[in-house]
């Protein structure tokens, strides 16, 4: 089996570090291969992009990412810059279904901005379609706007689109993932505004026949957000588009307070996928040893679950994440009054010990 | 000065009801006009925005809005729905302003389900697009999809679009509104990954020049619902589009646990103006008597200080406001142990009352 390591900027290689060094600590030979990526591809290779880390990233059955961008590459133009690594990835390996869910761990319960007892025990699972909707439509670009009160002036424009089959296939994956959990989901639209989103919403009607056993509802977006925002818990599982699910699933996972934590998973449909942590690369941080590694070694854990087909491994390595949590130790960006600041190197030494 | 009433559906009634009482106490006379809006215009004359209450909103030198929709109409075909009728109205009336404070009375802290330290004290301003971007672009709808993997079958489209003229005016609205506050103003955006909002970027960014007092500074869009979460009180201005901005200031409004007291202003070139409550229609409580009035009372305030040029009868209104508050009087969506609970009319009674 073999690993795509795409380090990228800031954090990125930090935390990439520990998360192999956990992988390296199990009972299985993993084939590892680096290359660069965002900022770091620009620099080795003029592209975030470089042709041989997609290379790499199409070769390997799975991609571990760290983090891309650097406040320094906010002159260059569009295409260069660090984040068009993350679309060219999504789109060239088909990884239409990004898994982000939002768990707040009960040790870290102080660390939300929220009333404990709105998110402790917060365990929702966002489901975002990531290859389709505005993020990849044509046409697009600044034209002449052709009709209308500001004819003949300069306009900016994108077209929000997404046909059957996207919207069908990142039902399927949403049903599914609620039949494994609590049977509930909660789709998200614009259906009274956009054509777009009344099309996804017959669309996710239609495929919930075939999975009776799930409680479907449908919520305009404004109103998810709300909903977030007063009741968290109430959802189990919410799948939505690309434009909405990355507004959506940034709010959810900063409910918790510890974004440190989160791990992500964005898959194609022949289970191969993408690995992340949800924060970003932080280049405020890079280089001080200071940055979480856990939310990258969970990627990991997801990577061993959805892609290597390894759950026991990947349960070994959430179990030894709950056990460094409960021995207290923590990142400065977790860290609280009563227990033990620790930096990126010794945490991974924690949850490599953890797991013996 | 005329006003035109358009109470609409669910609880728009008895809370119009209780803001027209407070404007009638005033020392000033308004000739005031009602008018069927929403399910109630489809109920008479078979439309959500009969022609009759368009014409009188037309007329009229602003227009007190209560509330629209009802879950009975959700299967009439789109046209015919609730929120057209809002959205025809900012259409027609070209109110493409979008003035939503969300402010946390002190009083009311208890109510927010964020810690007391990260809202108390909070008051922001989100200023939204309201007439343009995917709310209104074309070309829209369902369609045989034209290329790419999918060609053949179907897809819904809509196109996000925003002209300069239109970029430009709301952002000086924008550096206005914040002159007259902290002096700072967020513009969120999409640029990474939106045409249309790099466009919204660089307009505003050269609006920016006539205000040089102002400190501008741009946020994606995913990151601005993160930091509202994480630290609302950063805030001063907000500007954004129309799509965003829906999102948004739902989430912000829904930090200070009390939409029941938020009001909100949509305005045109000329201070005309649509002056409506936050939160929604609510028909689960409608004519139980138990609505919150106070945020379609401080729209009506917004309405004096925006459209009516009576900035003191507005003080005067928010003045008695405070002063319920202070008094212990709420309605159910705000109640708290130690507070004397009211219905929709007293509430009423006591503004006016404290207007004395
Ligand atoms: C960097 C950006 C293009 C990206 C997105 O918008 O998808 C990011 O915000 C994310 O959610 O992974
Ligand atoms: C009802 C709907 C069309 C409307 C919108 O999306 O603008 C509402 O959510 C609002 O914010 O006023």
């Amino acid at each position: 089996m073999k690993i795509a390591n795409l380090p990228g900027d800031g954090i990125g290689p930090e935390i990439i570090e520990q998360a192999t060094r956990v992988l390296n600590a199990l009972d299985e030979k993993f084939e590892m291969e680096s290359a660069p990526v965002g900022g770091a591809g620009y620099e080795a290779h003029g592209h975030p992009l470089p042709e041989g880390t997609l290379k790499l990233a199409k070769e390997a059955d799975a991609v571990l990412f760290g983090a891309v961008g650097d406040w320094k590459y906010d002159k260059l133009e569009r295409a260069l810059r660090p984040e068009q690594a993350i679309l060219g990835l999504r789109k060239n390996l088909n990884l239409f279904a990004n898994l982000r869910p939002a768990i707040l761990y009960p040790e870290l319960a102080g660390a939300s901005t929220l009333k404990p007892e709105v998110v402790s025990g917060l365990d929702i699972l966002i489901i975002r379609e990531l290859t389709g909707d505005i993020y990849f439509g044509q046409p697009r670009g600044v034209r002449e706007c052709p009709d209308g009160p500001f004819k003949g002036e300069r306009e900016g424009f994108d077209t929000m689109r997404y046909a059957e089959t996207e919207i069908r296939r990142i039902a399927h994956v949403a049903f599914q993932a609620a039949r494994k959990r609590g049977k509930r989901l909660t789709s998200v639209d614009k259906a009274n505004v956009l054509e777009t989103f009344q099309f996804w919403k017959d669309i996710v009607t239609d495929v919930h026949k075939e999975y009776p056993d799930v409680q479907l509802d449908h919520m305009y977006v404004d109103n998810a957000a709300m909903q977030l925002v007063r009741a968290p818990k109430k959802f189990d599982v919410i799948v939505t588009g690309n434009m909405f699910g990355d507004i959506l699933s940034d709010a959810a996972a900063m409910l918790t307070g510890s974004i440190g934590m989160l791990p992500s998973a964005s898959l194609d449909a022949n289970h191969k996928g993408l690995y992340e942590p949800s924060h970003g690369s932080a280049p405020d941080i890079a280089g001080k040893g200071i940055a979480n590694p856990l939310a990258t070694i969970l990627s990991a854990a997801m990577m061993l679950r959805y892609s290597l087909n390894k759950a026991e491994q990947a349960d070994r390595i959430e179990n030894a994440v709950k056990k460094v949590l409960a021995q207290g130790l923590r990142t400065p960006d977790i860290y609280e009054e009563g227990t033990t600041k620790v930096g990126t190197k010794e945490m991974g030494d924690a949850v490599v010990k953890a797991l013996a």
